[in-house]
């Protein structure tokens, strides 16, 4: 992307889209939870042909079509969440400490050997409460704890 | 401004904001009506420094808090209107549409000389109701012509 495309997303981002990371129960994963990382951008169904013109010079995401009559595009790898985060953050206004935040909590992710690791990284998670004004998140760094102590994988 | 920050003002725009131009019945004015165009920008007030920082950078329009926690960055005047909608037009993409109009309503304005030139700008405001998924306009160029017949400014 050039500068004056990457600075056009970085606006269009701040105004109208989210950059979080949330923490989701998922006995699939080592510790019971999954770290899922996401970057959205909002529009009305009406201006769909917009969107996929975003997505197209994106090169990433996938659009879904909720049923209240918004569309969003989601980026959530972590290779394409990388890419997005360097191409833009430099453009960002109200959304630099999430995207640098964001960037912090993939770069941790894959250093995680413990479950101690885990909930130093479920703490970083808790930040973007706070940063995206989000209400009160449920599934949050102490209720980990609690669970991880619970399993008998961290020693109280 | 540089060619990144009209893009990121574009991109903002497209995102979260609104260019329009609205019929107001004003008995001050000749023809009974105020043409009023507009380019807004909207966050929540809890941004509202970030808000301030726009209106830096622009240069133009006034600050307003809603009572709904809203904060509008509202450019109303013809001059700073010419002025922003040359410098981000190139970089729009979801409202270049609404910004060409109301750059051709703004110059038309200025060579209404009778009240059916009047009713012509009105025709063309009319198409903002189309552009922006606007709710049916009670004060469009239908209403403005009942009463500038009504009012014998224009011949039935």
């Amino acid at each position: 992307m050039n500068n004056e495309l990457k600075s056009y997303i970085a606006g269009f981002l701040d105004g109208d889209g989210s950059i979080h990371v949330r923490i989701k129960p998922n006995l699939t994963y080592k510790y019971g939870f999954q770290i899922s990382p996401n970057i959205v951008f909002y529009q009305s169904m009406k201006e769909s042909s917009y969107m996929r013109w975003i997505q197209k010079k994106l090169k990433v995401g996938y659009l879904r079509e909720r049923k209240d009559g918004i569309i969003e595009l989601t980026i959530g790898d972590r290779k394409s969440l990388l890419w997005l985060i360097d191409e833009i953050t430099p453009y960002l206004k109200l959304k630099k400490s999430q995207a640098k935040l964001m960037k912090t909590i993939l770069l941790t992710q894959k250093d995680v050997k413990t479950a101690k690791d885990f909930l130093q990284l479920c703490k970083k998670i808790d930040s973007f409460e706070k940063l995206n004004y989000s209400k009160k998140r449920k599934y949050n760094s102490l209720y980990v704890e609690k669970i991880l102590k619970k399993e008998g994988l961290l020693t109280p």
